[in-house]
């Protein structure tokens, strides 16, 4: 037994770094409120998108989500065979369209800016749009294809993890961390000490909540809100209205549409700024509706299954910190923001080799804690 | 004890029925899969609205409604009493506003009509129409005010008839009917056979599924599906949104919001020939958003709460059936539509008299089966 670790959150972090910890030999305990269920992750698409989501002035980033992207097949498989269950895993591919002519140029943009960066993006004609994705809408202006941005089924894929985590012999304790104190030792809400040769901080948006961090050397993480929408195919419903994931820019507005095997569709998503809020708002509801429609009009058949918001934890400069803090013994796997899923195989391993003291990546080095 | 009757259904119009039966005297047993939810009332507004539900050509239709409307006082203040329970009976008024040009001169119309038949109707500018209701749009075109049209809160109803039964001593059968025999007997899908004097059929949109009705004289029945929304205030909201019903004509197409006491808004309702489909359609759901939102932008920051469709008990002429059978001791209350609520103390005093023997008024006699 290499030495006893504490994981400090049941998000796709959390969980991803006590499964690969305790895979490698540590004895590991994971505590959370709700394993699986109290992360961004859980309402959220599952998208593996560095390319789709590469954004102006953050190439750092999307570096980084390439380099997690890479880790993904080897991942998937492994915990498809550890935990025995399916995650979605599907490396179909993405379409983003435009709805109008600025639309059009934004996209454009974008492509260059891509292209700019080596990235893998085809333009594509409305028609070639629709040769790959039949139900998109005829007043649609082009796209871009991306073969490279993938999705997992996010739930599936927390399900599989904590069957993983168990399996390999995590002990999971639902509670809430109140305080960390010095050696390191867990203070839980519930007055119990939980003591530890290492702790991985992995608690997202509940960061802020755990007191005796100060001066730790960890950014600031505000939670980000975001809505989802769940849409089911109605009963007796023929072929999947959608089979590759659709991205779109609705008069300047991004959605998303990442199909299921099943032929359900998530449909996603806004983000807000609202604090700690997490009730589902009629006009982000009503937002996602319009644009979602706007793109596939066949999804006014569906059936709403779901909608929900979650938050995602957000550092100032939308990049997580990965690496030791400076109390002694502790560290940080945190902020990881919209790319938590895409991340986690990457933060995981990177968690593992810093626990065991072996170099990092120059791209890992980076993300470490002021 | 006046005489044994079995009420089928456990909707507004079999538990109203029930209610006032056993109070009348009678030893009654009501029979319903799912007694106070498995009706159309379940998912509804509670609108009283005789006057804005008036349509051309169906003035026999008003002045029954108008008619409903009158028994509401004395049937609210009894219920409650009996039940112990509030019920959210509320005269405050509606307020109907037209969003275009064309809209405004359907409700003019529509006026006039209800001018017609001497209902009490007042014709509102815009203006007028943001002093009655604070939230609404500055793009209206005005509208018209009906102090005579109310509401209720249609699951506390539910609730406070389900209670004012027990009390009044109402046996409760949770089973399904499967067919009627002579006698008259009912025979249930478990195999129970329950005889009575009398049999009061109030199954709604379960009519056609009882077997041995062929030549009863009663109507075809077929569902017409509607969906709602819920919303709620979100946590700390200060005043309520809207404390006056609100109805809109959008663009042709019509909505109504109606607040209720704790700052919640119910938002309905499509009208859908789709048999006995029951899923939220993602297409309705937006109409019914975008519809809201035109009337009471505000609306955006409330709370999704459920978003759920139900089957109206709709006959050819939208008029229910109410009268003997041609089945020996068989009652049909059928075919309610989407009055139901507002018929529901009308329909169980008519009931109350033709079990009774007793002389029905002319308004009544007209709605006996065929």
């Amino acid at each position: 037994m290499e030495s006893r670790v504490h994981v400090v959150g049941g998000g796709v972090i959390g969980l991803a770094c006590a499964w690969e910890l305790s895979r490698n030999g540590h004895a590991v305990t994971l505590v959370s409120p709700a394993p699986g269920r109290d992360g961004a992750a859980w309402v959220a698409a599952g998208m593996l998108a560095p390319v789709t989501e590469a954004h102006f002035g953050e190439s750092a980033l999307t570096a980084l989500l390439l380099e997690g992207a890479r880790h993904w097949p080897s991942f998937a498989r492994a915990l498809e065979e550890t935990s025995g269950r399916t995650i979605g895993y599907d490396t179909t591919g993405t379409v983003t369209v435009a709805l109008d002519a600025s639309d059009r140029a934004s996209l454009d943009d974008l492509l260059a800016y891509q292209h700019s960066l080596g990235l893998v993006a085809h333009r594509r004609s409305a028609s070639e749009c629709r040769r790959l994705v039949p139900a998109l809408s005829p007043a649609l202006r082009g796209g871009i294809e991306v073969p490279g941005d993938h999705q997992v089924d996010n739930r599936a894929l927390l399900g599989a993890l904590l069957e993983g985590c168990r399996r390999a012999g995590v002990a999971v304790v639902e509670a809430r961390v109140e305080a960390l104190e010095a050696g390191p030792v867990l203070v839980l809400a519930d007055g119990r000490r939980l003591g530890a040769d290492h702790v991985v901080l992995a608690a997202g948006t509940g960061l802020p909540t755990i007191e005796g961090l100060e001066g730790a050397g960890l950014p600031a993480v505000r939670p980000v809100k975001g809505h989802i929408l769940r849409l089911g195919p109605a009963p007796g419903a023929g072929e999947r209205v959608l089979e590759r994931t659709v991205r779109g820019l609705v008069h300047g507005r991004s959605v998303y549409l990442v199909p299921r095997r099943d032929g359900s569709v998530v449909v996603g998503a806004t983000a807000e700024e609202r604090g700690d809020d997490t009730g589902v708002r009629v006009g982000a509801v009503h937002e996602l509706l319009c644009d979602a429609r706007a793109i596939v009009p066949a999804l006014d058949e569906l059936e709403l299954v779901e909608a929900a918001s979650g938050l995602r934890p957000a550092t100032p400069d939308n990049t997580p910190r990965i690496g030791w803090t400076s109390r002694e013994g502790v560290l940080a796997a945190v902020g990881h923001y919209r790319n938590g899923i895409l991340l986690a195989p990457l933060t995981a391993a990177a968690v593992v080799d810093l626990v065991g003291r072996r170099p990092v990546a120059p791209l890992i080095q980076e993300l470490a804690p002021a």
